[in-house]
């Protein structure tokens, strides 16, 4: 049980953990904090939060668990502001999509080997944003990644662990850098390629005409290019080694595609084609849950 | 109206076809080919086909219109095997996914300016494949694109066109080279990407975590990398200069992407981010009919 969750940045992700824990009676009070009372004040109005505050310092006095679910470049100013006005037992986690990072500004705020802070990364999202987009089953069946350090307190560690079960989230451990490892090939080398993918077409010289004309696999394709490009632009600054290390060996691997065609060899080509197909086709029997 | 259309390769599209056209009561008679008597015959029991043949030039003997929906690599032996059957009058068209090199195939075995010949590609498909496949609308609201000569009969134009309209698609035309130009951005660098992606994913050290922890953002970038990776061996091959174009575009583009990322520059990577959001945005408020 919380006695009170702070939760900074309540849209999508942070909305839909407060219903989540709400519908669980998991929270005595759950509290909004942003820069804008117009948002928190309708996150109060749908009954996600039970009150608020635009000042940080007020918002923690009497947190036990403080969630931090804001854009990954805006955490060092939160972290700032209420560093002197945080409880000595409350727990902190965020909800970013890069670990080492946030690790890195929590240590620089609060100094080295801070034992209370839980670095978690819900595996769960959707194009819309907002408060109005939250859903109280958004995190049911998917991963929570939580990337502990081995200086963090372990009791810390299981109350973040226990407050995720509640809404029905698989929760699991990893490394942080094997986490932006893999998040790097899973999650931002895709929605790179998606935004590469639809300027290579606009500034190619028949782009009106294959815009025009294109058909079913370019909307497949590009869905992600419509997600928000300032929280992309964050996840790729902050997971910048991992990221362009995808992007290079993309390059090199699409350098290879391009050989076969250009040698027309036919039996490589197939045999690349072809075990793609059958990792896909394993990774759907083996792991697709949903 | 068709007197009798034969069909080579009577799989999901060609399947398809004769489906729509048997409902629209558009044919006297459907005659199928191909090398095999067990696909053949099962179309016939599926009231696909009337009847049929696997040699090709019994199949052809009394037909008004002939359609080409076999492999793109197949398509040589196909006519030339028709060729000394063929009525002065029939019409041949195809299905295949890119002009220029089906018209060069005609030109090689049935001379230069042949003008009874029709290419055309309707954009349709399935992940499945094989006449079980087929569907009687898979077709309706599609686009089929002809990409006829100048020297093309105007009628033999017409009579495709007219064909294909039976089945509810939308029919326009436009030259071979912009075709395959156009194909190479929406369907066939898409495709590549997928396989590319996949297999880049595979190749990396951390394959097994990446895999485990993939996200839906995972299986729905590498969707279409379960293709059939001969088909798209084939189409990558016939379409080579446009598709080595786009994928070297491609590797330049997210070259692009490494350095912004590399030099941290913020703005100029939400710039380009942002423009391919709004491009893909404007494309589906403006285009996306289905």
């Amino acid at each position: 049980m919380i006695k009170q969750l702070t939760i900074f940045g309540v849209g999508l992700i942070g909305g839909s953990l407060a219903m989540a824990l709400r519908q669980a009676g998991y929270c005595e009070q759950i509290v909004g904090c942003s820069r804008s009372a117009v948002h928190l004040q309708r996150a109060q109005d749908l009954g996600v939060i039970d009150r608020f505050s635009t000042d940080p310092a007020e918002a923690v006095k009497d947190a036990d668990m403080v969630l931090l679910a804001v854009p990954m470049r805006a955490m060092r100013a939160v972290l700032e502001s209420i560093k002197p006005a945080l409880s000595e037992s409350a727990i902190i986690t965020d909800a970013g999509s890069t670990k080492v990072s946030v690790i890195r500004e929590i240590e620089a705020v609060f100094g080295a080997e801070f034992d209370r802070f839980v670095a978690g990364h819900p595996i769960a999202g959707r194009e819309k944003t907002g408060v109005e987009a939250a859903l109280v089953d958004l995190f049911t069946s998917r991963r929570v990644i939580l990337t502990p350090m081995a200086y963090t307190n372990p009791q810390a560690v299981e109350s973040v662990r226990a407050m995720w079960q509640q809404t029905g989230a698989v929760v699991e451990s990893m490394n942080p850098e094997l986490h932006d490892q893999v998040l790097a090939g899973t999650s931002h080398l895709p929605h790179v390629l998606a935004f590469s993918f639809v300027d290579t077409l606009h500034q190619s010289p028949q782009s009106s005409d294959i815009l025009r004309y294109a058909a079913g696999g370019f909307k497949d394709f590009s869905r992600i290019a419509s997600s928000d490009p300032v929280m992309w632009r964050d996840i790729c600054l902050t997971n910048s080694d991992a990221v362009v290390g995808m992007i290079e060996a993309m390059r090199d691997n699409l350098g290879q595609f391009a050989d076969l065609i250009r040698a027309q060899d036919a039996e490589g080509l197939e045999e690349v084609m072809g075990r793609a197909k059958q990792v896909r086709d394993d990774y759907m029997a083996r792991y697709d849950v949903r």
